[in-house]
């Protein structure tokens, strides 16, 4: 009944379905990539297996050797994968048995594909969180190189996009140093997460062999096992975590990318980008196009894309393992592709970035970035808060309708808006000091500063 | 100053950066997808150049046929792609160069690659759109093939996954066929927003030859030009509807998987997987995994992420081009590969699934799938709705504590409760003529399920 | 068992839990929003119900006078809504029984809380969206009001956010006009699959009265009724549709608002806002930050999290109606409270926006504008324009070294790059000449602008 | 000119437009929230104040007590809110100087809306976060006290939703103990990076008053003041890791949610839903739909929307404080809302159900789910794993044949398929032999959930 059904919907669509069946379900194009991870923990395994006495120092002898020959054809180019044998797991295994026969086949010993994929998945996303902490020390490297070098170059600091109060470039610098400091630490928080090996857990109820998951963990460098093998197979928050970590570091980053298009406009003038990460036009050679910071800023939205797209396939998933976690690492290896290039993009360009004192000592000049510091001259004269607020509104009025900054304006005018104002008030109104005023920590001014530099060299280094 | 910055900071990491910033830019590397829509767009624009009399007739045809041959050389696998020239439109324009001589430098008169690119993604999108369009008329004809055997076959119907009025298979099937054909009603009215061609913007201010815009569009099967030439490059609403599109698509699916998932379980056994759609266990030859609606479920999330990846990245981004939009096309390129994959599976998988009429009809009998009946019956005997309610209420207690059906109860004991039951309620208890009964259109009933089945069939052909 | 269970985790725990179930799971305080829509839905399912016989003529008289009633109330504020009743639909239906006794329990008759709850979401989603295709019309209106003041003014227009071509202010504009016709081009589209009324589907089965759902659709000035019965129950895709269409309407505005602001800072001072969409500085009354812009901007994030909602919400839902879809007025509220105030500010601000055409002027001198001429004026003398690119190339760098523009350089000099430069070259380097050449249809140049400001006046008139 | 133009679209709209902008910009509506927190951030900087000898003891004095009376008139619904004050800081500032009069006025020195909000939010987000790791050791103790009462009961545990090996119920819950364990843990680690003190970074520049931060951090129990002024008012990382971790947490439930539902269909009967988390229907009263489960599975969109919501508005904005992050605080709220009531529910919820061990009995004979006990049977017997696999398949299938268990096969029969098969193979068959067989740690039997009960018993005391 139901394959007369099928044939009358025909049987051009039924072939071209059947052959696409494989290539829907097939992870190997893509689970390739943890082919050294999966190599790692068999080996682990089989000398936990030994050790236990579940198999024989010589099986495991074999094992852990044509796990070593298959790594090398692999780094050589040699291995070849085979589709039909679907994901990483089998084409590894059945080769492993070609190489080393029966001692192959007593590999997969109180382990299932579940466990396995779990734990080759968790050794590849921290060893990739570890290297994107590598690339965010540089990073950060690149921001302390060039924030010592200016420590004394100041620039208007906008809020609202608008120019407010004077600041330092090397603070400036800074806060981006801090914002992906931020980032090392989440990075630090979620591979307590990840470095828990499953193994043992079985397609999800554990096994009978006397296994020894925290053998297998401390083999591995790691010192958890799991604690519920149900939960073991079918977790994958330390996926979701590291995939939001990519994600705020992408923020940051586009943050970052914004700054430098910006400030590389002609209008801004702030920054020169160096010709590695810009594209010319050959018609307008003063043109300089920010095509890395643009495409950095872009490929945002692509890592936002890989976090919701596994916080949606998790959504409503009964336990314990289901097929929809295959899904899991596409995601990941692509955000781990964008931030990993992102960051690397990051640690050259900001290095190589030249910034212009120049153009930024200009803007400080328009803009009465000094109003604050009149309006705080006035509070430690007694006024209150929001009435020194008031008369410095009205001084700063009568110097726009002249065309004059604050610090033009004769002392005997300004004491017409508040007697409280004395001759010391013109050292008060430059900007150099009223940044060096600010000796508050996290502020500003050189020692805060050079304390942060300090501070951040430590922690940021290889 | 900012080259010792650079220097203290390290080459080994400068290297690095600079080898990657090719890696991190070029496109040709999935741009090449859109090899044959460049090749067609630009004999397009040739021949309208020669039209206008900008180029000449030579020349154009230099150009087609050299186009034509490098089409050949890309169908045959001949053709050489190179990271170096960037991008595809860059690789196609050099090799006719290479064969064609100066005709080939002057097929780029009048066009940028801003309103280039637009081009060849618009043919791109449409082409995708309408391959969606016809392969969820496959769907659709599998469900009218299953609807088809299915109009007699009763099941309960189910609200909060709990049962709670008899339909028939056939009404329960075509559900899903409409919720198909919103699809592509969907692709339909977006289509007419692909098929403007943007052809003539230039780079975003036009251009000072006297191109003719319409009839590049016309040449190419479209009846629209663009209506701004800023607007034209920087537009990307087209491809955020298409990922939309086919978001919803997902979402249909994935409600479907969900169900087919559910419904082979063993505690329902309404439906069997065919063996293509499922994996089997050497270990457990009864257990049939449903890997394809498994995996087809959980790359929902996988285009939801396609979508939210590209509506980050137009947020906040100034007119026109910014090479952030280069981010546009993997996201689509992905969905489009999810969502043609996830359909054909469908339209294969529906087609051959076996229904299991027993087991819905045993699930039929629990569960009192007759109760509405009873108050719609007393209602009509004159008694108000929420009135009607509360006897029926009683009633199903009662057989319930009895553990019997509604129609096991005597006549006399329902009357105990309301007079208005007479012998007459039997017949209206009956699964089949409860069904029967609902002749609304748009109801389970035989009739409005021959009629829905006939309007899908002509919506569906081929 | 597990009730000692229950006693042993703790009572404190159960009460609070108990109370907040009823906070869990009412929706009145939001789908009270609802409260006309039911009204009308109502109403005219009573006038059906007389039509068909199913009720008289006088209940349906006093359902529908009783609901007239209730709007007044509820428009008077005097409505007294009750969280124990749960939703919008029992409030109003309770109320109609207080005042118009029997013939108020007869309104549900042939009717469930399923179809009825679809039917009022339609209504609202439908009245919202005419209300977003007014407010979409207002802001092309302010768009058209600016772009006839600013036919002449020329900027620069960009492309990488660096100055590229020059372009007419009115031509950047209608960048914007077009981008928001095709939201209400969205918006009719979607519209068409919102008016379906569901009503007659019952609770998923359809029902045994003879109902006629065709005249509800129409009484409701609609054209269709529901197809399916299982469908038009758990059809959720027009709220999808209609928070993309937000989302995308969002998006537009984001890119609006990133504009104005970087226009208001004092680098571009391309446009200075109207007080009233500013925040001043009571200490820097020069400063005017761009809040409105912001916000906007901001908001963009909050709808597009209202469709990423929903989505998740209908991913992997079984059939047919489930309490999950209760989550989807929220998500729209939110968005259509988003889009309304964001479009009514956009509309406000738009109008009342100062452009200032001589930042723009000056930023035009620099930048090489003309560049894209002198390279046309070559091809045009029949240069290959690929060589034509290359000799400008030559000339904008001899120009910049001099500090001088492209229309500062002697003939002589510029011929021993290219002999085919003559005296005529000139006229073609002025930038208001160029915009001018520029002829072609959608183009920057006068003719192009006027056209489409008489073709969107038509469109976005009242 | 402009004026002109704003006049020509139209003064309706302004006025609309005009009376909207306050709406749209305020945020008292929201932010009162954070009233409390607000009082007791000024209260620490006044003391502050005084102790660095900024403002006299006197009127430390008066605005701590000023503000005391404040958290009283608020606690008391005495305070009025006034939308034109805009924001909750300004509201509780005008009222403090009504208060208190000039010493009010004191309160805001050396301070700035920028980190003034930032304090309080972290402040409110510390205390959310406080209270959902209490409601998560709620919900673990609901799964612990099941957990102990269903050591004992065996259930199919199950992979892609079939069938694969007995497990305890006790294993089963345990495994979302330790889910949300995980939720804890993530909980713990993020606020280290909520509890910093932004106090004293001003509007971004820090101030020159003598503040000191790190009094003021340790004044709210915290040990950690802002390092840089200009990331302290622009980061909101602390938000979008709360988000995240809400996401998590609601992933956990919905996956919760929807075995619930499930398990709760007539098909399983694995569980009974208690009455206060269920809706009964008037017509069938054996229908108890599990609204507060569906409710909650619906609401993880809702989060993950929020999460969406914030990733998108910080994407690409420039430093420092921007208007765009108000909207941090709707997001976050509603995310709090739904995760604080959704836990609570499951609190309840997952104590007061009734897990039935005879239909969880009863689906256990079916499924072959003793057949990875034979295959691992086989290999302690010699046999490599992929063969053991082989025989066991054999063995099924001859039993499915024959519509009996494994176990119920002669032994002569099976030896034919492989001679290591012996009498003692029939104990091993015995599903509650098979789980206790599994003595590793964190499987399914009776020492390792005992372990497993007695370490989250531990870590989820109140």
């Amino acid at each position: 009944m139901n394959g007369q059904a099928g044939k009358l919907w025909g049987g051009r669509f039924e072939g071209e379905s059947l052959q696409a069946v494989e290539a829907f379900t097939e992870s190997v194009s893509f689970d390739n990539a943890l082919a050294f991870h999966d190599i790692r923990g068999s080996q682990a395994h089989a000398r936990m297996l030994a050790a236990q006495g579940v198999i024989s120092s010589d099986d495991a002898a074999s094992i852990v050797a044509g796990l070593d020959q298959i790594r090398g054809e692999i780094e050589r180019g040699e291995f070849v994968w085979r589709v039909e044998r679907e994901d990483v797991h089998m084409n590894i295994e059945a080769r492993l048995t070609e190489l080393v026969g029966d001692a192959g086949k007593r590999l997969h010993t109180g382990r299932s594909r579940n466990d396995q994929v779990a734990l080759d998945f968790r050794l590849f996303v921290d060893e990739r969180l570890a290297d994107w902490a590598r690339l965010l020390k540089a990073v950060i490297r690149s921001f302390l190189a060039q924030a010592r070098e200016h420590v004394e170059t100041l620039l208007p600091g906008c809020t609202h996009f608008q120019p407010a109060q004077p600041v330092t470039l090397a603070q400036h610098l800074l806060a981006y140093a801090w914002m992906f400091s931020r980032d090392i630490e989440r990075i630090e928080d979620c591979r307590k997460r990840v470095q828990i090996s499953p193994l043992g857990a079985g397609a999800l109820a554990g096994t009978t062999y006397p296994l020894n998951p925290l053998a297998v963990a401390q083999d591995l460098g790691w010192e958890r096992a799991f604690a519920n093998s149900m939960d073991a197979v079918s977790d994958r928050d330390f996926v979701l975590e590291s995939l939001f970590i990519g994600s705020v570091v992408m923020a940051h980053l586009s943050r970052l990318s914004e700054e430098i298009i910006l400030w590389a406009a002609p209008q801004f003038g702030f920054v020169t980008l160096p010709d590695a990460y810009a594209t010319g036009s050959s018609i307008m050679p003063q043109k300089k196009n920010p095509d890395v910071a643009e495409l950095t800023r872009g490929k945002t939205g692509r890592v936002y894309g890989d976090l919701m797209s596994l916080l949606t396939t998790v959504k409503g998933l009964p336990m314990t393992y289901n097929r929809d976690l295959q899904e899991d690492k596409e995601p990941f290896i692509d955000c781990d592709r964008t931030v990993s290039m992102s960051l690397t993009m990051a640690a050259g360009m900001v290095a190589a970035l030249v910034y212009k004192p120049e153009p930024m000592a200009a803007a400080l000049k328009k803009g009465f970035l000094n109003a604050t510091e009149l309006a705080d001259y006035l509070v430690t004269k007694g006024l209150p808060f929001r009435d020194a607020h008031e008369v410095t509104g009205k001084l700063v009025k009568m110097a726009e309708v002249r065309g004059v900054g604050l610090e033009d304006l004769p002392l005997a005018e300004m004491q017409l808006q508040s007697a409280l104002i004395e001759a010391d008030v013109y050292p008060v109104l430059d900007c150099r000091a009223a940044v060096e005023r600010r000796k508050i920590p996290g502020g500003p001014g050189r020692a805060s500063v050079l304390h942060q530099i300090a501070t951040l060299t430590a922690l940021a280094a290889e």
